[in-house]
């Protein structure tokens, strides 16, 4: 009660909220993990009641989970120590296109197919397209990544500036709108993936990329897994500069077809992308029509045209979704393990291996390009032997990746499910996290109980 | 005394001295900066041995500053502190090439040239390569980058994992393997540009890139800098991925021309590069043709073969060694200033007008593909007006581009030399610096007096 008054004083009753629909909606995010309530949702709608709210925060000692859209998946959002909830929607403007600059200037709300909207009128496009439409702020908290990473690099290698809310409410900026620095610390990249346990983001200046002059995309069609891993290799070592190279494994094409109503082979399948200028792109899917053939491919389609491409990468986009539609009243589990390239077709035989042992419906689809591979695992959440089962998998293949020098999450960031594998992947690296931690956040109020735990 | 048999107690004594030339030796960079000669050298040859050091130094409370090759250019690894210097030349063996992984693992001590003929044996090379043959240690450092940062990014962006002895002598490995992850806070981005200051680097491992099919390079000569500049802003417009883009004003093919024996027209010039495959290189290079021509370049060339091109970059990298080639017994001020790449023009134009007003010698090269270009600036360090009046330079262009979204060291680093701009460039940032420091290094033994002063 004395939080909910000393926050409506600076905000309005309409954006301080008890309500317990609100509070629900708050509660999870699109994984297995348990929900929880927060005690209160805000909306703020400037840095400046962001940093009031934080100011509250800090005083009563209540903890402050920032919010998106939800769609993280590893709980990274949940409020397990309740306390407040900012829920940045309201804060979900396009500040400013620089197109001459490639950066554009957005508030964290903004989600990733608004932005993209914006951006083609100028030519421009942004090029981090994980699966769910997730926000900007919410894409930087976990350092997210998609299906174009092979070429133009992940989340933490777009943001040039962050304007990021610290624990005592002070307001800060963590880079500048030049291409390179060597100015001070990089508190850039350490913001970046922090999952709102550092601070929170107010406002993000993005690299964006000129829409490439020529775009050809395919899908070619393997016996097993192992052909289209080692395919993969042989264009990266080739040097071939694909823009996106994408495992689906036959298992998720049963489902991709099923939901999407496509009738492609249901076999294991990559899906490329190909930018760059019309003679050079013919050059470099030539090429790489004769790695795929050396690699046994059975069957391959390139097309140039949008529609085609777009129906194809839709289809890819949505196989985690054709997942959860193909099996009703379950819930997804997807693992995210990530190893040097030369491991993964090691990494993917034996990741199915364990899946075939667990009994679970579950495929394997992965940026392969960047080593980077998810397991969709279907659970009953009520069920605590399929929760145990998965959690098996999961720790089976964590252990694989970490044993190769590979990492427990690619993407999706560790939020509460990857913390049990930080000590064995980071070993006393993680001191030196917790004592950053410690000093920027000295009474732990920042997203408590995630990633460091 | 006491510090020099703590020392031996661990290292042989032919590799921990105060030997007066070597600690002469140690003591300035390749700067102007006052020279200041550290208490006694260290020559280890393990990471074992540098954490015994910093055991010793923490125990002791004793300064202790990383030394490469000493090619830094803000005073970075001047020990104004006196104390230990960690001289890593003996640590400089190439451990590990993952050719498949495009990864490269390698002490500190290992220089740029002596990575890059390792590195031709496997048709790879290493892409960061700024105008010194500096220690890859060091460019981690200081967050070094050079030509062709414009396509490939800069050392920051090489770094998958770097082994860091910190101030109490724990080792860390502060990454992994992976091409990405979202586990933890992300370490490598803090440490490289920390120029020291939180740890020692003991061992690197490294991104590097397949030998491009084809290579390209072109000379482009303006009537202006304005309108050269204004065509590379053009070249990135039109989305050409070019590899390398450099400028050199007329001062500087001057010197060029008298150092390197070219007949290159002294006028401002482009240097440029392509990589990629034949046909896509020539599209390519026919559309950068057109656009040179728009922004009334006076005369072309371009050159596929490799002595050609080899020539032509050495002119370029040569350029701060052709000055003080050219102005015996003067030192040289280097400005380091990176703007957004809308702004370069205009700075570039109000950078020129300062060098002349100053009275000074000196002329601009920059990677202007990043907005990032350099005045070099002849002074006679022991004239106190010389270096009043190119400190002047300096200020009039760092506060040019801080009031522009750019920053006072795009690549240098900030050593000494930087540190007066770092309140006005981070604000309150600056604080949050400060208490990671505070954090990893709370007794300050870590190169003192450094980056955040």
């Amino acid at each position: 009660m004395e939080l909910l008054n000393a926050l409506k004083e600076f905000i309005p009753a309409d954006r301080v909220t008890i309500n317990e629909n609100v509070l629900e909606q708050h509660s999870s995010d699109e994984s297995y993990h348990t929900p929880q309530t927060p005690d209160v949702v805000v909306f703020p709608n400037s840095a400046e009641e962001v940093s009031k709210v934080m100011q509250v925060a800090a005083e009563l000692n209540i903890p402050v989970v920032p919010y998106g859209l939800g769609t993280s998946l590893e709980g990274n959002v949940i409020p397990y120590e309740r306390g407040i909830t900012i829920d940045f929607s309201l804060m979900n403007k396009i500040l400013e296109v620089r197109a001459d600059d490639f950066l554009v200037k957005v508030q964290p709300g903004v989600t990733r197919t608004q932005l993209e909207k914006e951006l083609k009128k100028y030519g421009l496009f942004f090029t981090v397209d994980p699966g769910a439409d997730a926000t900007l702020g919410g894409m930087a908290a976990t350092n997210a990544s998609g299906t174009t990473s092979v070429k133009y690099g992940i989340m933490r290698d777009q943001v040039r500036d962050l304007e990021v809310v610290l624990a005592d409410g002070m307001v800060i900026h963590t880079g500048n709108m030049a291409a390179k620095s060597s100015s001070g610390y990089h508190l850039n990249s350490l913001f970046v993936g922090s999952e709102g346990t550092l601070g929170c983001m107010t406002e993000l200046t993005l690299k964006v990329h000129g829409i490439p002059e020529e775009i050809m995309a395919g899908r070619a069609s393997f016996k097993t897994v192992e052909d289209a891993v080692n395919a993969v290799i042989g264009i990266l070592q080739a040097g071939v500069p694909v823009a996106r190279v994408e495992l689906v494994d036959e298992q998720s094409m049963k489902q991709i077809n099923s939901f999407s109503d496509t009738n492609y082979k249901e076999v294991p399948t990559l899906f490329l992308e190909f930018h760059g200028n019309e003679a050079g792109l013919n050059q470099d899917v030539s090429f790489t029509k004769e790695i795929l053939t050396d690699f046994n491919c059975e069957e391959m389609a390139f097309e140039a045209d949008t529609a085609a491409r777009n129906q194809l990468w839709e289809a890819r986009h949505n196989a985690a979704y054709a997942y959860l539609h193909g099996n009703p009243g379950k819930k997804q589990m997807v693992t995210d393990v990530c190893l040097p390239i030369s491991e993964l077709a090691g990494a993917v035989k034996d990741a199915r291996q364990a899946v075939e042992a667990s009994g679970l419906i579950g495929g394997i689809v992965g940026h392969v390009g960047d080593g980077n591979y998810h397991i969709l695992l279907m659970v009953d959440v009520n069920n605590p032997k399929d929760i145990e089962k998965a959690n098996q998998v999961n720790e089976h293949i964590v252990s694989y990746a970490l044993a190769r020098g590979g990492t427990c999450t690619g993407e999706h960031g560790v939020g509460v499910g990857k913390q049990k594998y930080q000590e064995k992947e980071h070993g006393d690296a993680l001191l030196v996290m917790r004592k950053i931690k410690a000093a920027l956040d000295p009474e732990n109020i920042l997203n408590p109980g995630k990633v460091l735990g």
